[in-house]
This record gives structure tokens, sequence and C-alpha cells, in this order.
């Protein structure tokens, strides 16, 4: 198997995660999302999306994390990333969700350099930007924890809602948002940054990690 | 069945195609956003994240669009909305989500009003930014599709895929968006709009229906 990613893409880091979960061995090929990587014409050809990650597993091709995790998922079903019941994991997939649909995609790199560069606005005004979506995604996704969070986000199994969190909440450290609101956030966060499947997928852990450097300007 | 929805909402209309898709009752509530139905304390109480669509299934709620429709689809298979194959499945579910992640949460209604009212960008930046998003995203979407379109966006197979693209073309039309370089996108809903089950999920066919409004500003 061999997955396309970048050592800071989130979602790159949601299906690693997955990926030493069900304890898969892959290949990891670097796009380099600051070289513009993506838009080259043989990456393209993979992926005409030009996005990171892209899952190659034998002839098949695919891209976008969730799907990606739920392929990984039908295809390599130990251990499991959704529970059985449907109300659960539909539960499940609410919450990843949650972050993938409405919190992720206006924060990331491409949606911040669009700010900047298209629309000139400045470096207080693209935090802010960042900072009010995540504050505003955090609180509900705080809220709607209370519902379904044991351990980790729906009781005390890991699944795919976790596999999207810590990549969430290490983005928003990386851009210094105050955590200190989401309790049960920060303390399921902590709990599954001491498994090893977590702790190997993070970004200064992969090959292509550059200097841990900070905020982007 | 209840669905809390609104009529112009883009994740609201995917869940009524898959309701009638799948010739589910359904019992219409509706949230009207432009009046902060979403934030009413009831309301949250329902779904802590304060956006629709929200479904009630018995005593199951859940939030979030395609997890409502995979809920859907586990619970009520026929006719499916995935394919049997798990790489065909994750070329559906990977469109979907090209559209459900990439093009839609950067060009809703509270992305829009923040740009407005937060931002202080005027009338034509917010109508630039939401026309950029829908080009970038309809231009790689139509390159995704040209390895999976048949009579539908995979195949000749109505599927979860359709379901978010007739919402996503309906929202780049009222916003006035050029779908002149999208011949294949324009295909393809032009045979989805056909279908009653689609037909009857449209925004002004619902019962909150407003006026037909053009751009808001």
């Amino acid at each position: 198997m061999r997955l396309h990613d970048y050592w800071r893409s989130s979602a790159s880091w949601r299906v690693r995660i997955a990926l030493n979960l069900k304890d898969l061995a892959f290949e990891q090929v670097t796009v380099d999302l600051l070289a513009g990587g993506q838009h080259a014409p043989a990456y393209k050809e993979l992926n005409p999306q030009g996005l990171v990650p892209l899952l190659e597993d034998g002839a098949d091709r695919l891209g976008q994390s969730l799907a990606i995790i739920e392929y990984l998922e039908e295809r390599y079903p130990q251990p499991p990333l959704l529970p059985r019941d449907p109300a659960l994991r539909g539960r499940v997939r609410s919450l990843a969700l949650h972050i993938a649909c409405d919190i992720h995609p206006l924060n990331n790199t491409r949606v911040l350099r669009h700010l900047r560069e298209a629309m000139g606005i400045d470096k207080e005004g693209v935090q802010r930007w960042y900072a009010h979506w995540i504050a505003e995604g955090l609180a509900s996704l705080e809220a709607a924890l209370q519902a379904s969070a044991g351990r980790y986000c729906v009781g005390d199994t890991v699944s795919l809602a976790d596999v999207c969190l810590v990549p969430q909440v290490g983005n928003a450290r990386r851009y210094r948002c105050e955590l200190g609101p989401y309790p049960t956030i920060r303390r399921i966060d902590e709990a599954l940054a001491a498994l090893p499947a977590f702790e190997r997928a993070r970004p200064e852990r992969q090959p292509d990690a550059g200097p841990a450097a900070g905020v982007p300007g």
C-alpha cells in the first residue's frame, strides 16, 4: 500500500492513524504542499483533485481521507473503527464529519493562503479567522461529546471520530488557540496521544518532517 | 421519521433526496436559518452543533447530512446509494466528500455571513469568494468525474455522489456561477433533475420555501 501524503496535512494525518490502528504497512510518498507538489501534472494524473492524501492499494486509487478510511474499514475490518450498531455508527460518523466538514475545511492551507494572497488579509486577520472557526467548532464539538464520550469520543473504544479529533486539536495547538474551554476534548486528546498508533502518525515523526516551525504567516 | 431542515440548506437538500430515493416518509420541521432558529435553546438541545439537518428516527437523533445518509443506507438498504464493491464505494464516497468537505463548507450561509459581518468584506468581495471556491471545486470535480461517470457520477446507478452533486450545482446556479466549463457536471445534473426523488427535494418545493429571491447580499 502506498500513501501520498504530507507531514503537516491533517487529512493525511487521519489516514496514517487509521493505517496504524489497523496495523497495515504502507510506503509514504511525499507531496510537498509548500512547494506546490499537489499541482504537479504527474500527481494530478493520480489525483485530479490535487489534494493529499491519496491511497494506492493494488490497482485501486482513492482520495479524500474519510473515503479512504471507510474503504480500509471495509477491506481490512480488524480492529473496527466503527461500532456495529447503526445508531452508534451514525454518532461516530457525525462527530468525524463535524470536524472534517465544519472545522477543518475553513482552516486548511489553501484557504489561509487565499485569504492572504488573493484577499490581502493581514497576518492578524488570518489568525483571527483561524481562531474564530476553531472556537466555534470546538465549542459545539465539546457540547456534542457530552452525549457520547467515555474514555474516547464515543464510549471506551477508539473510533473514526478519535482519528479526526487528534489532528484537529494538533492544528489548533499549532495556531496557539485557547483550548481551556474544552476539557472533554483535551482529556480525550491526551488519552489518545498515549496510544502508539497515534504517536507514530504525528507530523514531526514523518520522514518528510521539516523544522518545527510555528504559525506560518 | 422527522427531519429538521430548512428549504435552502444544501445539506438538508441532500438528506431529502436520500429519503425520497429510499421512499421513506418523513415529517419536516423547519429550522429557519435566517431567523436564527438553529441557535434556539430547544433546537440546540436536540442538536448541540446548531446546524441543520437533524434526523429523528424513533429514539435516534443524528446530525451531519452524510452521517444521516450512511445511517439510512445501513438501516434501510433498498435501493442502495452505495455500490457493493469496496473500491467503487470508495469512489462514490470520495466524490461526495469532494463536495461536502472541499466545496460546500467554504460557501455556506454562516461563512458568507462571517465574511460580511465580522470581516467587513463587501458584496462583490463575498461574490468573488463564492465564485472562486465553486470554480476551483467544480473544475477538479469535473476532472475526477472523467474516470467514473456514466449516466450519473459513478456509472449508470444513482449514488451518494449524485445526492451531493445536485444541491451543489443548484447553489452555484443561485449565485450565478459560470457552469459552461463543466459539461459532465451539467449533463449529470440534468439527468438527475428529471428523477422524481430529486424533483421533490428541490428547495422551492418545500413547505417552508420563501420567495425565489436572488443572491443574498
